[in-house]
């Protein structure tokens, strides 16, 4: 199943995706949003419902229909109780900046948090902040947690996902706030790689959710993102250092999730730090994520 | 104004403090909570009204009244969208670790996210995580956000502040994920630092929000903390490194702040990673903030 929320007539509401049994009239297409085959028809969830589909515990809907074209999507969840996302979690992303290798035996999952700030949807701009001439892209899986949990195992982690997404944890490689900064000062450094992830429009999650009984595997999806239409990356989840039940166990020993956070789970190699190509206005991001749809976004 | 979040007959509620006329018997003394002279009365916010009075939009409220004593407080605010905090934003906090003093000139706020689950209130309990063994308080001044703003003027930024509270970054000073931590990579120290900030309950705020009209200096506030009595925090907030304009000024060039969001504006000296003394079980936290009311935890 996927899940949609959308702008209809000015309201925000929740909705699924179904299949037109007499589809008529194509739906207009629209931009950063691939239909997926037989999934034309947003079907209405019941008000505020969201959550109970997450958490697999209705599945009414108020019955209200319209064609997928005629709704504007925004981001699946718009203000995630937490936004987390793992850094260096790919061995070919880690090694393409020219550090040596991570020892997974003798580390952890490197988490941050995002703020809901950043988040936009399928086809929405990314603002080019004033503080950064270094934007870059990094095409991500995102996970979905749909259960309330704490120190879960590994082995149980994937049973308290509610679905995946694609998503883009768009990073900003320097932060000038107007004077020079003294890059040898690590806490220093490490601050404004921080503030880096956090500016308006800088993760864009969609075009839905899908739910997890449609992912048997989330260790096999491939991850694509290309820019006016050139590839920067091309990987596989298989490659990630922790996997998503690993980055869940972990995140779960320090904090309790809740139904609604937002895992992203890290980029492969290819992000434009390493060719010093960053992105200017008018530039079009595609990310695409195994069977979770395309998510495009401009720059500008 | 004195603005409060609590629940009462298991539904969680909006209020505002005022003084009873005839105050009648004494409400009963709650763990955690002085109440201020004249101000022993609840009175009920209309529905989903916080935002409204913290943006200056509303001041109706449903006229309900109870006895303060009557009502469980929680934290004002449950789930802003930021929940940011500063690192290091006192003279004397850096300098006691053994760190030369901090050159301001060359140096930006050093801003991290906490999540909405590390949120308690006054009264609640700190629980001790299995992860660490080295819990540590951080007597803060909090900073309320009241109108969406992006890239204020240091020179209009507290007209952005809806108020203020009392608050505690707790911080684990370790984290010990079950092996041997390479303590001399940077990278992974930071990560481990950001994640210590991160537990369930590691961000008390309250008894209440007090709006900014009563704070005409932010930075005129005593800051106090003692644990079970023993006084291990006194400064004042004149001694921040970055003023609260300077703080809201710095991270409106990062993120559109929106009202709600907060800010923990970092500890004066007096922290229990420098001697070595930790929290455990049973003990007491008291913090109080110039007039913002006292914040008491219990820690176990």
């Amino acid at each position: 199943m996927r899940l949609i929320t959308y702008r209809r007539d000015g309201a925000v509401r929740h909705g699924r995706l179904a299949s037109s049994a007499d589809p008529g009239p194509q739906a207009p297409r629209r931009d950063g949003v691939d239909t997926p085959s037989g999934h034309d028809v947003v079907v209405e969830l019941g008000d505020g419902d969201l959550e109970g589909y997450l958490t697999g515990r209705t599945g009414q809907t108020d019955g209200a229909e319209f064609a997928l074209g005629d709704v504007e999507l925004l981001a699946p969840l718009l203000r995630p109780g937490k936004l987390l996302a793992a850094a260096a979690n790919y061995q070919d992303h880690v090694t393409e900046t020219g550090a040596p290798p991570l020892d997974k035996s003798t580390l952890s999952p490197r988490l941050f948090l995002k703020p809901p700030t950043s988040i936009v949807g399928p086809g929405a701009n990314v603002p080019l902040p004033a503080v950064s001439s270094e934007v870059d892209w990094e095409a991500e899986l995102a996970v979905v947690i749909g259960r309330r949990v704490r120190d879960v195992a590994e082995a149980d982690a994937l049973d308290v996902v509610a679905g995946y997404m694609t998503s883009n944890d768009i990073s900003a490689r320097s932060v000038d706030y107007g004077f020079l900064r003294d890059t040898d000062d690590k806490a220093v450094w490490f601050f404004d790689w921080l503030a880096g992830k956090w500016l308006d429009g800088f993760a864009p999650l969609g075009p839905w959710l899908v739910t997890a009984d449609e992912v048997p595997d989330p260790q096999a999806l491939s991850i694509h993102l290309d820019v006016n239409g050139v590839t920067k990356q091309s990987g596989s989840t298989k490659d990630m250092i922790f996997s998503v039940a690993e980055l869940i166990a972990h995140a779960s020993r320090l904090m309790t999730l809740e139904p609604g956070d937002v895992i992203l789970t890290g980029t492969p190699s290819g992000v434009g730090a390493v060719t010093g190509e960053f992105l200017t206005a008018g530039d079009v991001m595609t990310v695409v994520v195994g069977p979770l749809g395309q998510l495009r976004n401009t720059v500008g």
